[in-house]
């Protein structure tokens, strides 16, 4: 998906919602336990019931990866289910010497077909570089992260400014606002206004919203660009809106509460 | 497998070399490709052919993850196949926030019984802390890498020193030589003298020798330690070392010489 279509499918419907697709078995309403792919079928009626008010999926593939073959076929599944309008990301925070992540990036841009792939920074240039040479392809490059770990490295002085500062403005040189957005946690607004001028033009993948204790309004407020320039993803509080029966209707109801939130912030 | 059985298998074997299984389908003899599992079918043969000489397999879950569900088989059926002597480490460069790195703790040491996987530093404390709470199990973090990309960040000043060495002393709070070892690349030699005094006690996984250039006397002299305290990674130069017939029986010569090699360096 080009950023031209993702910024026209976030103005059709109002909405720069991503719903986290962290899909763990332990936590999924007890009647799907009994169908043949219980992960993937509550994927599918997340889908159906969330797509109308969204314009991403992001598929967190630690809990896919936890249940082995069957966890990594649900995951194929889901990718393969959600409509081409959304933008699907791979929240799989890969990266590796130029050779392997070649093979990662051929792992989620043509084996699996997702739009996106979040990549961690450790490495450089190199380990980077193969996921950007996909054409309409993205990478989502961790900038400043919303767990606490965060103040480890991410916050530490390194030379003239923090070290995510500087993730953000050396990456900025080795893809474009077209190719390349970044991880920036929700949990941090205050940092917002800084970091949209560093990297005034990329759009930022936003977790941390709800369960995480970020705030829409603020994050929304202090990080939006005239291209709008932000993805919120919100997980456990749509997808585990309820844990019954009605956990579609409940996570329709949450992702729509989201939507017409937004909606008001959109310029 | 503990630090002491790790210990024990390397005096026993005279070999501290890890043989790294980065099995590309497209790099594979020819006739192996019509067998129904040619990967695992590689594996196997490569495995029967070197575990005399090596204490330590290494997957590259990027290979497997790139052939999809095929190739998460491939790397199922090889964990397992590996003898239980042998120190069996994913590649896998995983790292999320703590509820996240749960889960890829689950997929490599439960679902997939890995006795090490290497974790990407950049988040901080509560990003790795999961993976370290396995009784028996090794966190492998990643330090100084042996790609063109450390310098961007891994090389660059962070407060008094340099990131990686950040990153080496304060991980090393985290977790202890029992349960945490380091990512050290090897085509920097130079460095092994200051790593071996930041990190005393703690073993390294040293990737780079052979196709990337690293030197393995310079290295064994300079990382060494009264415990061994390195594992020597070779990939290419072992399993490529041949792409005929005779590809099982060129890979254990050169693993038998690399072992050879290490038998004159051992204290």
């Amino acid at each position: 998906m080009t950023r031209k279509e993702l910024i026209e499918q976030i103005r059709l419907k109002k909405s720069y919602l991503c719903v986290g697709l962290d899909t763990d078995i332990t936590k999924i309403p007890r009647h799907l336990l009994s169908s043949p792919e219980p992960v993937f079928e509550f994927n599918k009626r997340i889908i159906d019931a969330t797509k109308d008010y969204c314009v991403s999926y992001k598929i967190n593939t630690a809990f896919y990866e936890a249940l082995g073959l069957v966890g990594w076929e649900a995951m194929e599944r889901t990718v393969d289910y959600i409509p081409s309008t959304h933008f699907t990301i791979a929240d799989a925070k890969r990266g590796d010497i130029g050779n392997t992540s070649s093979q990662y990036a051929k792992a989620f841009f043509e084996t699996l077909n997702f739009d996106a792939i979040t990549v961690a920074p450790y490495m450089g240039a190199d380990s980077v570089r193969p996921f950007l040479e996909y054409q309409d392809k993205w990478t989502i490059l961790l900038g400043l992260t919303s767990n606490s770990g965060a103040a480890d490295f991410e916050l530490q002085q390194a030379g003239e400014g923090l070290l995510y500062e500087k993730v953000l403005t050396t990456a900025a040189q080795w893809g474009t606002p077209d190719n390349l957005m970044y991880v920036v946690g929700a949990t941090q607004s205050d940092w917002f206004t800084n970091i949209r001028k560093l990297t005034p033009d990329h759009f930022y993948l936003v977790p941390g919203v709800g369960a995480q204790g970020g705030s829409l309004k603020e994050i929304s407020e202090k990080a939006m660009n005239n291209d709008v320039g932000i993805l919120i993803n919100a997980s456990r509080a749509i997808i585990y809106a309820s844990d019954k029966e009605d956990f579609a209707e409940k996570a329709s109801e949450v992702a729509k509460e989201y939507q017409a939130e937004m909606a008001t912030y959109l310029k």
